[in-house]
């Protein structure tokens, strides 16, 4: 008889990648989902808003999901959730903040909200044949968990995103006691995350950040003082109130993001707030500079957010002065310095002083660095374990930890997205693939921009296009055209003589081809595609997308 | 009488930047020209290739150019020679290297190189009523140097690019002596680079990282070792040179312009090599991987570079194996994080072991950290201080630092590209501006790609393009479409509904226009594209070009 009594792991997100987390477990025909979160697109992909994770093998196996279980209410955790959910209806558990900003997110896409449930950590949830428990951690969004996920194998760990803070702004440090028991009662394979795995030592806590607010706010008493950072970072935002009220300032919330967030924190009790800390935006200009702190979005120079707009002039509300000082507290993401160093330069252009991470301590990330990671490792003990959140050089580098801490390197699996991890009581191995990759969305499409898509938009922006137009009748006579059109290729009242000899071009092929050749529209076509293609080149060295059209009367 | 007895100091580029230096310097009717540097597009700059400065102001003072004055042969200060040279009749003048890869530039541009003059650190040059004297400092390209430029009112000290290695590979320390005696003959002004001024400290010398390559070759005795650095970097390729010949490896070259480089280099007599220590690629087999060092283009990622081609498997002569080491000897410029991260990736995933900056100390900047650039603007000790090539927040920190070092705030100038400043023996001011910006060259094209066709590349990249053809009489009787074509939308085959709705939004403003209508084309044009646009808006959530097309039969 054929041993049924196996766990699957399958990846179908974060992997070789940072970003779009989703993790399959399996027991017999149950099925337990791991976040659901969205990445940004890449640069090739041009015109694309977000980027979810291929769910198919969800879609295939819906009447074995048991349910949709969070770590934490961050985009790359929560964000697909939306586009998923018209696929597959699914009963979908997280912590307060969590489930929280998941509500908002469902209510702007007009989504039910009827199947989420609120756990707390220490809550245990029988799914299936699998029990999950939540288990706190620290990060840089509150209410964040580990995951224990009990099976008749043992336990499966997600690590989720953590970091080892012993002194965080609320709540507790992460409960290394119950990972500890865990890890005693046996862990079967643990999924780490592997952001911060390049990075030596441990992450500072996030209260040394409130260290360096408190010393800002003392040197920048005359000031009105600017503070840009992640809306979620619920934290940073409450250090910010407390620096405020020991100075004797107001906090004002610019930006929606960080408005809605912070709202949301509010209603589930998680700030320590006076009462007429708050002030609204409209109501700012009663109060001198000296006696207000902005809290804006826009740490990572995204082109609408409200910081950004503040330096380019543009925000209707706030107009930056040279008694401005603005606080850059976040770190750029790969990929986005060019947008941040372009903000900070703007304001120091109109006078503010600038404060941001090269020159200051104000940011700390809310991922484990080396220390940490071996730490939890050290106490989970895991059989089996996966390196995740992460490209390749995270992954290799957190197998190589593991290895130092001796978990033997047949044990160790760098798996990809789609891959089928299998464990029995024997053993562990890949077992096959399953569907997997990225969905890609552009406005309401989800899935309909594809390759060829990418690859005309990637042609047309950089060197724009021709369209030649004629017009033939049906026995082959030309009776109206060339006609040539362009865009993003030259200024064309400065080329007139390129456009002039590309229609003499196309008249020549007119020209020479036989009634019978006009007739064969594809063959015209690539002769004009051809011909107008070299001579363009010769002239120009561009190569613009050149699309023949030709009407038939 | 009119006081002429002025010195004007005018940067076209450089400022505001990191890139494309040009500074002129005028006294009377003389004008010298410091430089003629490139820079690459920005992210926003579709389809351009590189940019180059407005020279509008030198082509309508031709007559009084002097000379064109080169620090070095770095892209941001030679590149956009082979264009200003096309308007502009130049006699340049600058050190071995410098002149030996204009040479080579020019050659391929197939322009005259018989208006170029190599000197030598400590010649004088006299340009009309100035004179030029080299002086030579350590940069990470050799014969770099800052110029000394003798005027009547004093001298006029540009740093060049440069940092202070009292250790250098090859030639000698920076020239602190002449530097201090210039200094103490008098300097009117100064005008000094500010790439570095972010950092504090001192930049290692360049032979630590040497020490480095030797513990690497070291500890990869058996492993086939590829290094990818700047081509220009001959100091660097000299250390590789090195550490093979010490631990027995021959050395091989791959990439179109480093085999360039180091060919005129070497031509130059640059580098202290063995006979038989490079070895042509295709004899390459002959050699176990332990006797091998290659070295590559391709540090920042560029997608046509060797060591990109190697990470993808396109390199027609080098196969990774896991055998291979590859270290990125270079630190990913601003903005090409990304593309380096993924060429590492991609090694990984081939492998391979790589070794680049995050994980050990293989690259030292070209570049003067603060206490550098305190060294200099002591001994120079000018009275009027210019901080140049960098970002408003470069400038800024700059002036700080000289106003630390004691010249009055009122003595230094953070001044824009085209900004002119006045020096007289009484005063400094700004008198106004010249033409300035951005030239942009697209394949042949030099400055006629602007602001209109950027903007139709950026719409057609986000969203792509739907052209309406219709054929009309000169009666307004339509005979032919409307017909719908797009390209980088949707996938048309799964979209054909959409697309035949959008026909229909045609055909009801073709039927509902009176005849009298249907003469009026750009009415008629404008119809269709606000319906359209709606219409496709309103079901999609996208905003592609809309391009009416009116035949007339």
């Amino acid at each position: 008889m054929k041993n049924t009594n196996k766990v699957k792991i399958i990846p179908l997100g974060g992997l070789h990648e940072i970003g779009k987390n989703l993790t399959v477990i399996e027991y017999r025909e149950d099925i337990i989902i791991i976040d659901c979160g969205m990445t940004f697109p890449e640069d090739e992909m041009l015109g694309i808003d977000v980027v979810i994770p291929d769910v198919t093998y969800l879609e295939n196996n819906k009447n074995r999901i048991r349910g949709l279980v969070l770590t934490h209410g961050h985009e790359d955790h929560i964000g697909a959730i939306p586009y998923v959910m018209r696929k597959l209806d699914l009963d979908i558990y997280g912590t307060g903040l969590t489930i929280g900003l998941l509500e908002n997110k469902l209510k702007e896409h007009r989504l039910s909200r009827d199947k989420l449930h609120v756990v707390n950590a220490g809550d245990v949830v029988k799914l299936g044949k699998m029990e999950v428990e939540w288990i706190s951690v620290n990060h840089s969004i509150p209410d964040s968990c580990a995951l224990a996920i009990k099976t008749p194998l043992g336990y499966i760990y997600h690590s989720g995103d953590f970091k080892v803070d012993f002194t965080p702004i609320s709540g507790e440090p992460i409960n290394l006691t119950r990972i500890a028991e865990i890890g005693k009662k046996g862990v079967l394979a643990m999924i780490g995350e592997s952001t911060n795995v390049l990075r030596p030592g441990y992450t500072m806590s996030e209260s040394k950040v409130g260290e360096t607010f408190n010393r800002l706010f003392q040197s920048l008493q005359d000031n009105r003082i600017i503070i840009a950072t992640f809306a979620s970072n619920v934290h940073r935002v409450q250090q910010i109130i407390n620096s405020a009220e020991k100075y004797g300032r107001k906090v004002v919330l610019s930006g929606r993001s960080m408005v809605n967030v912070t709202e949301t924190a509010r209603r589930l009790g998680q700030f320590r707030v006076k009462k007429d800390t708050f002030v609204d935006i409209k109501d700012m200009d009663k109060y001198d500079d000296s006696e207000l702190v902005l809290i804006t979005t826009g740490s990572q120079g995204e082109p609408m957010s409200a910081l950004t707009r503040i330096a380019y002039g543009e925000h209707r509300k706030i107009q930056l002065t040279p008694n401005d000082a603005v606080i850059l507290s976040a770190t750029p993401i790969p990929g986005n310095e060019n947008a941040v160093t372009k903000v900070i330069n703007r304001l120091l252009e109109r006078g503010a002083k600038v404060i941001y991470e090269t020159l200051s301590e104000i940011h700390v990330s809310g991922h484990a660095c080396q220390e940490e990671l071996k730490l939890i490792l050290s106490l989970v003990k895991p059989k089996y374990f996966i390196p995740a959140h992460g490209e390749v050089r995270h992954l290799m580098e957190h197998a190589k930890i593991a290895t130092q801490m001796g978990i033997p390197e047949e044990n160790i699996f760098i798996m990809e997205n789609g891959n089928c991890l299998e464990i029995s009581q024997k053993e562990a191995k890949l077992v096959g693939d399953v569907p997997s990759g990225n969905i890609l969305v552009d406005g309401l499409g989800v899935g309909d921009v594809g390759n060829i898509v990418l690859r005309d938009r990637r042609h047309l922006s950089e060197d724009g296009l021709i369209i030649v137009v004629i017009t033939i009748t049906k026995e082959g006579k030309v009776v109206s055209g060339p006609d040539i059109i362009s865009r993003g290729f030259v200024y064309v009242r400065e080329s007139e003589d390129l456009i002039e000899d590309a229609k003499n071009v196309v008249r020549k092929i007119l020209k020479e081809d036989s009634r019978e050749n006009l007739k064969d529209w594809n063959g015209l076509k690539s002769d004009i595609r051809d011909n107008l293609r070299s001579y363009i080149f010769k002239n120009t060295k561009r190569n613009p997308m050149i699309l023949p059209i030709i009407m038939e009367v």
